[in-house]
């Protein structure tokens, strides 16, 4: 017997190499008119939307940049925003960017359609009615965010990252083109890819796994194994590029199904003391909590272990080991290491003397719920001290 | 490089034992009042429904029966169906069946939101105006229509099968329960399996496969070729039903952005002139296509051999034999064989002296050009002559 659960109608996805010149065309006929076009600080002048904008002016639609969207955004941010829609009578949203910018619009988007203010949406199924006209245009092969229904925030008051789950949130459309790719620098192509592993594993992992979500991620490990190496050397190759992309949307239109695990957990305490990149502190812990897990794994990981394998066979397993479970987390490991994520937490400045006060919060996280093994505040410091140098 | 492709944002989907007793509510939710319940002649006299109205009765959701969808519903039975919903005043389409019903209703629903004729819609993307409020619930494992766009008609002035595709269609919810599939005979859950099983094989040899749909019709592969004798001989056991139940849905969820292969094809002219059983006569000429699609698709097939092996390994290749192409088609084989699929289209009936004529009509079929390898009027003579006896 397969446990009942449920799949999201999620975003329509157009995914392809030179796809994002269809953007404007798209937005015209979801019915935006002058759509607010949400991005990160630096992505216009990097170039990256210049197929976006070109596409918009080929269909005669208007639209209002706004380029401030915050990493890991702000409440206040995000009033920041909603106030430029309206004072520029924006009608649809088009978010480019990693993260920030997608969550900043849908945030946005429920104060637009629902009033009231962001923390009555924190939670699971809190906002009623539906975003505005929304389109998202993934600007890293990461996140997932332009398909999921959630948007992670960071609330000032509160000083912690709070979130928003909600059907509502969903894009009408995500544009997955990895051609807006080639520019990624290093290391936000590696902390981003082992974001989207991490989602992968995490989601296969998750009590609330389904046999669906499963085959998905399943193909997203796969082309991650295959390609992570040579995407992070040359993201500009379409080879590598395009499945990164497409491996990326697959575990986010999975884990927005099932929940994760508590490598997120983890992670957002990391952020909230220390800063610094959300896929890499994944990327520094993902091995180490798949070691936590394996008791409840060992059948999964050894599934997935031949797609983790270097295809080079230099580094860690190859692809003619023997499929364990073992040889999946050390396939993990290998990938980090080869594409230069941070070997430990401290050398992203995390201090022992805070780990008590992380282990409390990483403990109180939803992600708790939904992993395989339980976790307890023992385990999450245990995890942290194992990784501090 | 991986070619451009789109994914539709298909019906929510509800999966699991007992998820029909929702349906009511889910009426109520999606704004439905005194919703068409379109079902297939026997099912409410089976028992199948009885869930489905509890929980209409439960919701105090009032509703109106229409028992009279027809088995490839024709353009005049859609007219008739189309007339009970407007005499009755109903809001919402709620179709419990196998494809007719569900194809009934999505029909049915172009009429009703766009006016027009029928045959105005044939062919793909010509409905403008979504269907209304749409529940699916299907009781057989095999058409997938609960997640597709598409409606198959048959066309009573043209004598032939047309069909409609359009995102228009789309339900707005799937609710898919496993156990009401118990009551299923043996002949009926054996062919539904094999339409289901190639709706997965042609959807990843079409030539618009995607390495997205390809991993969900793996799966749906692999539950049916690990549960699909277990489940011919006990459709009541939720351990084999609630694979199969998710392997039809997969399946449906993958071609609906795939289009499929020959198979279809070669069945739909078998129909047209001898009538039987769609899913039976897709089961009939399954093998024999893949061995014509094998130069195109030796990889794919060697990758899904080990699916296809019998798990009590008594029955054609085991699971411990090599994954090789012919293994593939020699799974399919040995499952058609075990469940009871008649061993040739004489058979069921079908003459030699119309195979030229059904050649040339399956020549004209759509499917030709998704087909991984291309198939003229000799090459479907040359298939039906093979399967005459």
């Amino acid at each position: 017997m397969i446990q009942p659960f449920q799949i999201a109608s999620g975003p329509r996805v157009r995914f392809g190499r030179g796809e994002a010149a269809f953007v404007g065309e798209e937005a015209g006929a979801l019915g935006m008119a002058r759509p607010m076009l949400l991005t990160d600080p630096g992505l216009i002048a990097a170039g990256v939307l210049a197929p976006i904008m070109e596409g918009f002016q080929k269909a005669g639609m208007d639209f209002r940049f706004f380029e401030q969207a915050e990493p890991n955004p702000s409440d206040e941010s995000i009033l920041r925003a909603k106030e430029f829609y309206e004072t520029n009578g924006c009608l649809g949203m088009v978010a480019v960017g990693g993260g920030s910018s997608i969550d900043t619009a849908k945030a946005m988007g429920a104060l637009l359609a629902n009033g009231g203010k962001i923390s009555d949406f924190y939670g699971a199924d809190k906002v009623a009615k539906r975003v505005p006209a929304f389109i998202t245009v993934p600007t890293t092969a990461g996140t997932g965010s332009e398909l999921t229904r959630a948007s992670i925030i960071t609330d000032i008051e509160w000083g912690t990252k709070a979130s928003i789950h909600s059907d509502a949130l969903y894009a009408d459309l995500a544009v997955v083109d990895s051609s807006l790719l080639a520019t990624l620098p290093r290391y936000f192509a590696a902390g981003a890819l082992m974001d989207a592993l991490t989602h992968a594993i995490e989601s296969i992992g998750s009590k609330r796994s389904t046999p669906w979500t499963e085959a998905m991620c399943m193909q997203a490990v796969a082309l991650i194994g295959r390609h992570a190496r040579r995407f992070v050397d040359d993201p500009a190759n379409p080879d590598s590029a395009d499945p990164l992309a497409l491996a990326a949307a697959l575990a986010g239109a999975s884990f927005t199904n099932t929940g994760l695990g508590i490598v997120h957990g983890l992670t957002h305490p990391v952020y909230s003391f220390f800063g610094g990149h959300h896929g890499t502190t994944n990327g520094i812990l993902l091995a180490s909590v798949m070691r936590f897990n394996l008791p409840a794994m060992r059948e999964k990981y050894a599934q997935m272990a031949p797609h983790l394998a270097d295809p080079s066979g230099k580094s860690g397993p190859g692809p003619g080991d023997p499929g364990t479970a073992e040889a999946a987390i050390e396939g993990v490991r290998a990938i980090a290491r080869d594409i230069g994520i941070p070997p430990s937490l401290g050398a992203i400045g995390v201090k022992e003397e805070y780990l008590d006060r992380m282990a409390a919060d990483a403990a109180k996280s939803a992600t708790v719920q939904t992993n395989p093994v339980h976790a307890d505040e023992a385990d999450m410091k245990a995890i942290y001290t194992e990784l501090l140098e």
